[in-house]
């Protein structure tokens, strides 16, 4: 099968800098935009620097040192790591397309910092769009006019907008326990308020804890109207102030259990394979790793819903609030996707039962991969006409989860990992932006307990940023890389979403050529897929014909991957493909996924141990290869063979000279 | 008094882009390395993209599309705050660094990602090295052998640094009490350890939660040695498990104060000057606001040590833990510099009484300052040699300040403020390297409790970055950017410092000609710079003469700005100065100093209230104009005048037309 791969010609710069000169003379025109625009900006000034300058001692001498460590800089660089070329196919990276990288290093001359529109008229609007775009892709709704109204913006990267998202969900979770609170204090008590239109001292601290998103944002809009009606406007400054001393951003999480002894803190459920920024945002919020569940993986390395279904009766049953329920959209280590739409199911059965949770999703990742799936006009692409492109993908798994996203409360994205815009660009985007109503840092007496009539319009609040994110000064130009390379290719089926279905189509090619390797290599090893992939990152697992040994397989991998690894020491040359690994770990897995995986490769499951340290042969890991398939030149052929084959050939060579040495 | 600004013409690209030709020459020299590296990787590959392609119609129109964006993004860009110019006066911005654009332009485009080194073999060096440059300037010790050793990194701006520092802290204020909690439950107990050389179990939790960092450390290690010399290695793994189960990170705040009932929460001190940024993290960490002590500021702005030893003595007496106290090297808001070395008398004043805290010194925007008090072999440079360069700069007491941050315990920092580099790149510098063995994300059982016999030494251990730091994937171009930026202009008096002497000129400058200013105005207004500068940042607070209503004040302040804000309505050359304005809050000031602000401007103090709403005339804040004076090209002169005495005569003209009008 001939990729037609055409149509790629000019969006990157391109494995062999093709594009070079169409590159260079658009950078120069952009930056002759910029230079005299300033000349002209009181062109009556006159220049501050004379012409004659570049004569001068100090000059000549400055203008030295900075050349020397300019180009000592650009000669270093040529040790770095070739993302751009299709040898290289390891960690989430490849080449940067051309829109959002000429935008970034356009706008980095305009420097503007996206903290708030005083410091970046344009590029704030444009982070703002970003978040629209994005939440446009997800299937989230961007009416202001009625029901939840999504947003979105850019954070210095996935780790920043996991942490914001468990921020978001705090607020809102003990906001009703605070409102019940501050009542009290004041001898208030609103008779007909919330979904169960009772007294607010009626609702108890489990059902406070416990309301949809939605209905805590109206419970709160509703308890300022009846101060209002009741006391009058004037007095209304005392009870907002009343209400945030009760909240927990005021009492801290220590003085909050102390204030309200009978509650349990609050636990948050991830699946085995999330990544390890979830134990450190479970830290640094203050939560604990204690009361981060890790729910099992089943065979496809997906979250099981089972589990998750028995985590939350325990948690139920425990009176264990639960903050939130992450679900992972494309694994940092395996690509995998896990069932969002069953985590949504298991919400419905859970607020059955009066309960509730947040879901976010951690599609730093897989996130972009919704473009695909997103048509031009805004509606889901049915799955049968994605079907016919692809040979596997996309699984009904795989599609039921996209499909889901609509539906959860925020998603985290990263532009700088399958959006292919420069580093640092993170993205956070929430379902309902009334949330940020629960977050401002300033005591503005008027819209901090919500009275619609008298409050700033939503969107001029978020062009102070700042005051609803967790950083302040943040980078204009990396919201202008991404703004634009949106622009240029929209993100839907069409757009964005054809530049990914290559790397799909990399996979699936991938996939089938691995097996048949595998075949060829019957006597010589096991070579195996340990998780079918998900969309475009394929591992593998290789164990020498004959061994048993956990400890032997990994000593194997890693002797195998010495020669595809960046290692700064060589030239870059001598590396003829740069792969990465992963280590699986054994705590990360339930016991039959830990006997299947190392007897596919025919290894003693006893060999595989949770601590590896006394036993000889035991590993508490296994040492997989792991493909990252972005860069979609690995398709292009020369003399028939594309890169795939290319370097399967050049593995299989290792494999049977280590092997056979 | 004549400036010789000749020694900065290469510094920057120049106001009108004076540099426009040696900017733009070595940019397209440094990408064309980048391209023909490209090409050279496996030239035997040859071309992905043909030739050819430029006359596909795929490839014109995405160019078509790609250069409507691009140009568009370039137009709206003219809206832009024109940073560069020296008639902007207003936040925490001037032009950039040339030697720092151009590197992080150029490294833009191999796009390393600092999170580990295998995604950025070269940066990731760059970004340690920039740690040890800024430890270098502010006087840390980066002797590896003996004592504490310093290291740092890049954030994504100040206010991550800011959380990271409080996040430090946490870890080594609760260990102690972790420790000894864990022991107890192994039934073990270390007969002769810590500072006072006693049993662990004798130490009691206050003991515990007041012992210096360097102790906590040490006793970790002493536990450690003295477990694995009782046990023996092999049982080593289960204590190292109880001690993290025992840890705060890991119980979460709730539970460990639910474990811990004697324990009261933390709490922390910042001046009442402090960014907002203080607010959000105690609120994100989950420490709570009702935490965060906010201590009066003096009649200079600058945290009151009076009030600071009367907030200790407060928390020594109620047995409430003092996590840290953070003094602000130039506010945001006003630019005054706190009493570091004030700060540090009182922790050893507190020490003597048995009490520890933390101290962390936001630097964020006066860090870079502290290049002007290094002389080029490291030492600082004596206050009599500083004072023959200036008029009044430095003040005894930022000279105080300035020579007492190589004992604080960590800094903030931002370079893409008074750095002059481009959005992102804050930084967190920490005077002791070996809080990190409390911060890693892997639960790795060898070094997690450490024995420096097997332990992986610390440089190795850094260079998998993402596992002590709050972000994770980052960019290694702001790293290039900063570390070039140091090797041009050392972090000394004679580099970087030698450019920051022109801004303090400046402000010397324009505070003096604000003064003679004030006297023609005498019969017009009340022109009063409310606190005097601590370095290169100018307030006014000005008053049209007869009227005593601070309410009054502000709408004309605000009349005043108008025509000096950014407005994006209009075409930027409309404007002839841009500056800033700040809000001096009635809440933020203790009696006497509102008392004192408003009385030199005429007020009548009554007019100056926490609570504005209901009294007319009233307000709860001032308005003042407030000027940040980093363009050095402000003192750049055209027919004998220079942009501070064009500014200054326009706003002369501005205030007697309102006034007048």
């Amino acid at each position: 099968m001939r990729h037609a791969l055409e149509f790629l010609q000019p969006y990157f710069l391109g494995p062999s800098a093709e594009n070079a000169q169409v590159f260079e003379a658009l950078l120069v025109e952009l930056v002759r935009d910029h230079t005299f625009w300033r000349r002209n900006f009181h062109p009556e000034d006159g220049p501050s620097i004379r012409t004659s300058a570049e004569h001068t001692g100090s000059y000549v001498e400055f203008m030295d040192r900075m050349k020397t460590e300019l180009y000592g800089l650009s000669a270093e660089l040529k040790r770095a790591v070739p993302f751009f070329h299709p040898r290289y196919i390891g960690h989430m990276n490849a080449d940067l397309l051309l829109p959002g990288l000429l935008a970034g290093m356009t706008t980095m001359l305009y420097n503007p910092n996206n903290v708030s529109e005083e410091a970046a008229p344009v590029t704030l609007d444009k982070e703002l769009e970003v978040g629209r775009q994005l939440a446009r892709m997800f299937g989230f709704s961007l009416d202001e006019t009625s029901g939840p109204c999504a947003w979105g913006h850019l954070t210095s990267g996935g780790t920043v907008a996991n942490y914001e998202a468990l921020w978001n969900f705090r607020s809102v979770k003990f906001h009703g326990v605070a409102l019940k609170a501050a009542a009290a204090t004041q001898a208030f008590d609103p008779p007909d308020v919330g979904p169960r239109t009772k007294a607010l001292s009626a609702y108890s601290t489990w059902e406070l804890l416990n309301l949809p998103l939605s209905s805590i944002v109206d419970l709160r809009r509703a308890v300022a109207r009846a101060y209002r009606a009741e006391r009058g406007d004037g007095a209304f400054g005392a009870f907002a102030a009343a209400v945030r001393s009760e909240r927990i951003e005021s009492l801290g999480t220590a003085g909050f259990f102390m204030r309200h002894r009978d509650l349990k803190p609050p636990c948050l459920m991830v699946p085995a394979s999330a990544h390890y920024s979830w134990e450190k945002a479970m830290k640094v919020l203050g939560f604990g790793t204690a009361n981060l569940i890790k729910v099992d993986v089943d065979a496809h390395m997906r979250l099981d819903i089972t589990s998750l279904r028995a985590a939350l009766a325990e948690a139920r049953a425990a009176t264990v609030p639960v903050l939130g329920v992450v679900g992972v959209l494309g694994t940092t280590e395996f690509g995998t996707i896990d069932p969002i739409d069953e985590i949504l199911s298991c919400r419905e059965a859970f607020r059955a039962d009066g309960g509730d949770f947040g879901i976010h999703v951690d599609a730093a990742w897989g996130g972009y991969l919704a473009s695909m799936f997103r048509q031009p006009d805004g509606s889901m692409r049915p799955r049968d006409a994605m079907r016919e492109r692809f040979e596997h993908f996309p699984s009904p798994q795989v599609y039921g989860a996209m499909a889901a996203l609509a539906q959860v409360d925020s998603i985290t994205v990263d532009p700088h990992k399958m959006g292919y815009v420069p580093y640092a660009a993170g993205a956070f985007v929430a379902r309902d932006r009334r949330v940020v109503d629960f977050l401002t840092q300033k005591a503005a007496y008027v819209f901090d307990l919500g009275d619609s009539d008298q409050e700033v319009p939503m969107g001029q609040k978020l062009r102070n940023l700042g005051q609803y994110i967790l950083e302040g000064s943040k980078s204009g130009a990396a919201a202008a890389s991404v703004y634009v390379t949106h622009k240029v290719l929209p993100l839907h089926s069409e757009g964005f979403g054809h530049l990914l279905e290559q790397t799909v189509h990399a996979c699936e090619y991938f996939y089938d050529r691995v097996l048949a390797m595998a075949k060829r290599l019957v006597d010589v090893a096991h070579v195996v897929v340990p998780f079918e992939p998900d969309a475009n990152l394929v591992c593998l697992a290789i164990n020498p014909r004959g061994n048993t040994d956990l400890a032997e397989m990994n000593r194997f991998g890693r002797e195998l991957f010495a020669d595809m690894k960046v290692d700064s020491t060589q030239p870059l040359q001598v590396k003829r493909f740069i792969t990465s690994y992963t280590s699986l770990l054994r705590d990360n897995l339930p016991d039959a996924q830990a006997k299947r995986v190392v007897g596919e490769v025919a290894i003693d499951p006893a060999s595989f141990c949770v601590d590896a340290g006394p036993r000889p042969g035991c590993a508490d890991h296994v040492f997989i290869l792991r493909h990252t398939l972005m860069n979609p030149w690995v398709l292009s052929e020369r003399n028939g063979k594309n890169y795939i084959d290319r370097y399967l050939a050049y593995l299989e060579d290792r494999i049977r000279t280590l092997v056979g040495g």
